[in-house]
């Protein structure tokens, strides 16, 4: 059973809308031109009745019902989804038969065959069948639904700054070591460091109670899942997986190490690679700087570079520390200068997890299927 | 002009004592077996008369006196100094000319030719010649007076990890993204992350005045000054020079990225290393855990790896996420196990930066020189 299509504004949802990322998704739906379209606001029984400020009116957050007859699947076009995995694989069948785009934050569909892992300013083609069917649907008068999964978001983050070196050079193989934010385990992960960190300024005992690991002036191996055979969690499993999925490349091959800091939103990531062809610093910096979506801010003289607070609530992924890896030139000891060819460079990238990492990133996927 | 040689207790001055580094020399000469030696403290005028409690009875803080003629130059025999470059540079040739055998903590004489750089488990050797002199002397009723550096805290913490495997199968490459803490800096680091960090869970304004970016739930890259040639910072540039040093080697290759982060005290460091013969993670293991000084920390099934706060106050150095770098094997889509001949591995090590990455460190050189 299929809806008819909608009329010239698309009727959208933000399940998970009381969320860390899904109040993320109100403010970017707003910033991208959707502010008049008709937005509804669900989320979990416990905070029905919320209300939630949006383009200057307010939305009452209303029960999400997870029921494959849940009247809402006749009543949006798109669903933007930040409520977990579990829901996401549990509406996913029916919402869809219904008609409904799915944009789901969560990692349940992202590596399903079929299923586009998007990052609009990456991969945008590969939401060329969808956007076919969808507009051949309309002409008959129905409406067909689908999924598109956004990436993890230090995937995002780090694709934002390697693609465009990419395209240019070829990345032959990643180092990546993260930084990551309190707000990538959502508001229970923020609420967490903010108490045990006023815990340890009072000089109080500690009661971690989310992480396993105290969280105030501490850091930890990232705290998902780790397969014991590899000694890669999942997050660094997601990067490598996700990367070859979005470059649609078979040989990607990345060396990640991801750390959760005490920094309440921002994920930064040291990135250290090798490349196919020898290129340029300059030249690097060229492609990046015609790149949508980056920041480059790089002051050697004044050690001005990205930091979290840089980048926070922010929609542009920072880059600097932008530099030639004298350990991969012939001579290490040799300083190079901008016009020095070469294959190995470092780089150092910030980027908000709640925004580019999560919600701007599916509101973009939003925008290049139903323009605001 | 020398003193006559000391009687069987060295006598030790730590100058610099009411600062980070200083107070925790104190507490390891007392636990090294020091606690019963003539022990002096020294700092600014603005800290004399201060107590500081040390193996169970309290020392009053003295003026230090950086004159070339300054009493305490022939009283001591040993000084562990934990006051800068430039009370080093400015005492160095009157006090070693007095016989006082120098132990510095700071950068001054690190890459000095004829000064050794030591870790104590690493180049011991490196001791070999000004402790024969010293024999020599002391057999003609003399004293020599000499200078060994302390090497950089993130350079020790490194290295401490490396050697082993170094030994073991030779590192060609190494890169290192670094997690510093506060204490790095001083107590006016750490006194400035507590102060901002109350400032930001208060929601009041953030004050930064001893580092330029704020330091607070924020990370940056470090603050040392950068060789606007290279992209390189400071700190960077030490743990390339210093770790060709105390390896005795001209063909080190490091990229480094230090980063400052909000943790109090304990450096981590995320490592990724080529290795020139493949090895096997079974023997890395073997070989860290029969060298002195190491902890290894490593479950995967639990997900318990090396943290700052484990290593905060201790004398080891931790090291965790021990495995095979996949993207470095023949095929990145293998599995390796802990017998897989490879040359690629990753690790994270943290240790105490003001224990083994100084004061600890001064303290086993000066046992290395006169045992407690």
């Amino acid at each position: 059973m299929s809806n008819p299509p909608s009329s010239s504004r698309p009727r959208i949802a933000v399940i998970g809308a009381t969320g860390a990322v899904g109040r993320e998704m109100l403010l970017c739906l707003e910033q991208w031109g959707y502010g008049q379209h008709p937005v509804r606001a669900f989320a979990s029984p416990r905070s029905a009745g919320q209300q939630l400020p949006f383009a200057g009116r307010s939305l009452t957050v209303e029960v999400f019902d997870d029921a494959p007859t849940a009247k809402w699947m006749h009543q949006v076009d798109f669903a933007l989804l930040a409520a977990g995995s579990s829901i996401s694989k549990k509406i996913a069948s029916a919402a869809t038969s219904s008609g409904v785009i799915l944009i789901d934050n969560s990692s349940a569909f992202r590596m399903t065959p079929g299923v586009p892992l998007v990052v609009p300013e990456i991969n945008p083609d590969h939401l060329a069948d969808l956007i076919a069917k969808r507009t051949a649907a309309a002409k008959q008068g129905s409406r067909i639904g689908g999924i598109i999964a956004n990436p993890n978001c230090s995937t995002i983050i780090l694709l934002m700054a390697l693609t465009p070196i990419h395209k240019l050079a070829t990345v032959q193989r990643a180092v990546v070591s993260t930084y990551q934010a309190a707000s990538g385990a959502g508001a229970q992960g923020m609420d967490e460091l903010a108490l045990l960190t006023r815990q340890a300024l009072d000089g109080n005992p500690l009661t971690p109670s989310f992480f396993t690991e105290p969280y105030a002036f501490n850091l930890f191996s990232h705290n998902s899942q780790m397969d014991v055979q590899t000694g890669a969690n999942v997050e660094e499993q997601k990067m490598l997986d996700e990367t070859a999925k979005i470059w649609a490349s078979d040989d990607v091959r990345i060396s990640a190490t991801c750390i959760r800091v005490p920094v309440m939103r921002a994920h930064s990531e040291s990135v250290n690679i090798t490349l196919k062809s020898p290129t340029t610093l300059r030249d690097i910096r060229l492609a990046l700087s015609s790149f949508p979506g980056i920041k480059i801010i790089d002051d050697r003289a004044t050690n001005t570079f990205p930091t979290p607070l840089k980048a926070s609530g922010g929609n542009d992924v920072l880059i600097g520390r932008l530099r030639v890896d004298r350990s991969q030139l012939p001579d290490p000891c040799a300083t190079p200068t901008d016009d020095t060819p070469a294959t190995g460079f470092d780089l150092f990238i910030v980027g908000d997890q709640l925004r580019k990492g999560a919600a701007q990133n599916a509101v973009q996927i939003l925008a290049a299927l139903a323009p605001a």
